[in-house]
């Protein structure tokens, strides 16, 4: 019986938790550097805090957790028989796994009403578990790291989101495309052509622009109910080039006639204007076609992609007017961005970008020679340890053949011999692994060696 | 329609959040240097690798999470009508969410026995799940900060654990009593009174001598079936006084008869000189009716207790040897230590021991005064987030009043005005909100104030 763990789930090795705690930490700092505090909040909801706000699909996706002691009191029998798993999982479970960090955040804000100061910024990295067919780059628990401020309308908030996500990919060194677009251009494309319910149909095929082409899009805007004539209209729109600036100006003359069209331009030309002003080391890009989050979003739209690696959208965001009413809080506005994290694993990954940092903790492994030589090294340990230098001792005076194996296998930079004669100097003899080299060392000398090797790479 | 959270779970705030993040930091950072590398383990397991772990008591306490889609598909009709909700459960859900860190610890190196270079030290920081019935200071959703090493049976690393304990505590400013024991020693009890079978029933007796008293020791294990002439026995073990060195002294002279007894006061010689030899600031105590986790320790037991707080133990743990052996891997010695985060949180709580960097993030906040002053102030900030410092501007050109209010609700220590006068000049007013001082600076000069005066905190 070799054991596992469920499908679509994983388990992080020393070597694989160095690389993401590189990924969350760099995030974490740049978070914490524009006034954004963390929050947690349970792994389990209330299945009523989770069900309808997923739609149909999302809520099969929900993992629920069968209540405690007899479950089966107060479950429909008639459920059982007619097999209506759907209805009858809400009889058997209270309780449900967070799917995705927005709705448990609405429901806090929510709950807290009354300790929280407006406008409120949070940011929240924690797992979250979707009940999905697992494949390639798709697992059932992954980590989201959510920062959302709510309660400001402003769009200087817009653009210090925009500053965060340049910062942390600057400072991780992946080159991206910050896209932006605004909801509120969407609805201007549906006004334009006179058909202002069919926003959801337009943006769900010119969403495809760059995956399928003109045409396709085209074909599908028919089939969706538009008329030759309205997917005419469109065209100059889909077809709109040059630098931001212009293309801008031109979305502005297409948009004339529709008030919140040019209202959506107007923010965009803020936002843009914001961000630029402060200096981007991002390539920002105007994307007519983005639509990401569409029920939800109702002014910015973010994404980023990576411009080195194939991968899809690695970041993503917008802002939302009513985040809250659906649990009796109407009329908060907010605007928030999600990295993601498993994708910019991969990109690391790809582009093979971790600094030296990101790897596991021992920087000294003492060789043990025996029980004396054993305390001698560990008196000169907590000196260095001290000073800050991460050290352990092979804890067994095993062959040093063995004990090498292991110093290689946890890959630690520098080794450390104390011998008879070390000892008796109360020395080490300190072997940089890499370049092979070796000195006779005090430890506090021992110390300022590695802490500076360490620091140079 | 108010949301809440399932009953013993918790959200936590931002300041909340920095308390615990202080705790887990300083555990984290004396873990690392002590070698111990991180991993993580998925929130659910089989429940094939849960259950049967925790005795039938556990069984029940583990959240079982309800099989996707057709989850009556291969469940038992009879159970049902039975109401057989226990083997029910097993039908209906095939994973479970973990009851601690220990078991998947042990499934991982299992599972990952081709990947591991032995001994392995690992350390994991994760929440763990028990549908315990929830009171005050035991939660449903709990934070356990598990250190362990496994392939070795070499006391250092005894001496490595205890150095850990001692530096957390140091380090967190909590003055501890750190309580020693030996499971082999407990073993030499039984010998001694010619009853190697009743081990348990002495230990469990005698772990109660703090809180019940001799007398009332005594009467249970006559109750449990020792014999008044066993319990005699027994009587100047219970006694036993003096210095660490003398009761080590006393303990081995009336344990002269039995082996296994010598051989674990020999163990708790070893790791008590170990420790001694590097300085403790802890109090070391041998305390040889500590028996917690009797099923499971094999050698040293550890438990630690503040000292000016009457709280339960707050850290504990000890030899096993053999935990990987319930997966098919017997044989593999380990030691480890397990840090009580809730409780060493209350602890802090009631001895208000938080330094100042146990707070919320923004380190300044800008008064927003309109467009112009907003963009000026970002250009601002922008140099001081360069120089580490934590910003943000007030989002909205809101009354005075107002963004002072936000001030103090989320503590900044800093507040910083760029008017007119000051935009001109390239400055801004910075203000100190604990002394009221006030000054004019530019962006680099105001960064290097707010650094230096954070850090004498």
């Amino acid at each position: 019986m070799k054991p596992s763990i469920p499908k679509g789930t994983r388990d992080f090795s020393p070597a694989e938790m160095a690389r993401r705690n590189y990924i969350f930490n760099t995030i974490r700092d740049v978070f914490a550097l524009y006034g954004y505090n963390p929050i947690e909040t349970p792994a389990m909801e209330n299945l009523s805090t989770l069900m309808g706000k997923y739609g149909e699909e999302g809520d099969k996706l929900l993992f629920k957790i069968l209540n405690s002691g007899d479950f089966l009191r107060g479950a429909d029998k008639g459920l059982i028989e007619a097999g209506d798993t759907n209805r009858l999982a809400a009889q058997l479970c209270e309780k449900g796994l967070r799917y995705d960090l927005t709705v448990p955040f609405a429901r806090y804000v929510v709950q807290h009403r009354n300790e929280l100061q407006l406008p409120f910024k949070r940011y929240q990295i924690q797992p979250v578990w979707r009940a999905d067919r697992p494949q390639k780059g798709r697992y059932r628990e992954f980590y989201q790291c959510d920062a959302d401020v709510v309660g400001s309308d402003s769009l200087l908030n817009e653009v210090e989101l925009l500053q965060i996500v340049d910062e942390v990919f600057r400072r991780l060194k992946i080159r991206i495309i910050l896209k932006l677009n605004n909801r509120k251009v969407l609805a201007g494309f549906a006004e334009l052509i006179g058909a202002p319910d069919k926003i959801i149909d337009i943006t769900v095929a010119i969403d495809k622009l760059d995956k399928i082409g003109l045409e396709n899009v085209n074909a599908e805007l028919l089939e969706r109910g538009l008329s030759q004539q309205q997917v005419e209209t469109l065209q100059p729109i889909l077809a709109i080039s040059g630098t931001l600036e212009e293309r801008l100006d031109a979305l502005a003359s297409l948009l004339a006639t529709s008030e919140v069209g040019l209202k959506g331009v107007e923010e965009l030309r803020e936002v843009t204007a914001g961000v630029m002003a402060l200096g981007l080391d991002a390539e920002l890009d105007l994307d007519v076609s983005l639509a990401r989050g569409l029920n939800y979003y109702t002014g910015t739209i973010i994404e980023v992609k990576a411009r080195d690696v194939q991968i899809g959208s690695i970041t993503g965001g917008g802002r939302y007017d009513n985040l809250t009413g659906v649990f009796g809080m109407p009329g908060l506005s907010g605007v928030g961005i999600s990295f993601g994290a498993d994708r910019i694993y991969d990109v690391l990954n790809a582009l093979d970008l971790y600094p030296a940092e990101a790897r596991t903790a021992t920087q000294v492994m003492f060789v043990n020679f025996g029980a004396a030589e054993a305390a001698a090294s560990m008196a000169m340990m907590k000196q260095m340890r001290s000073m800050g230098v991460s050290c352990e001792i092979y804890p067994d005076a095993a062959k040093m053949k063995k004990q090498m194996a292991y110093a290689n296998a946890v890959a630690v930079p520098y080794v450390a011999m104390v011998g008879e004669s070390e000892m008796a100097q109360g020395k080490m003899a300190l072997k940089n692994m890499a370049s092979g080299e070796q000195q006779l060392l005090f430890p506090a000398e021992a110390a300022s060696v590695i802490s500076k090797s360490l620091f140079k790479n």
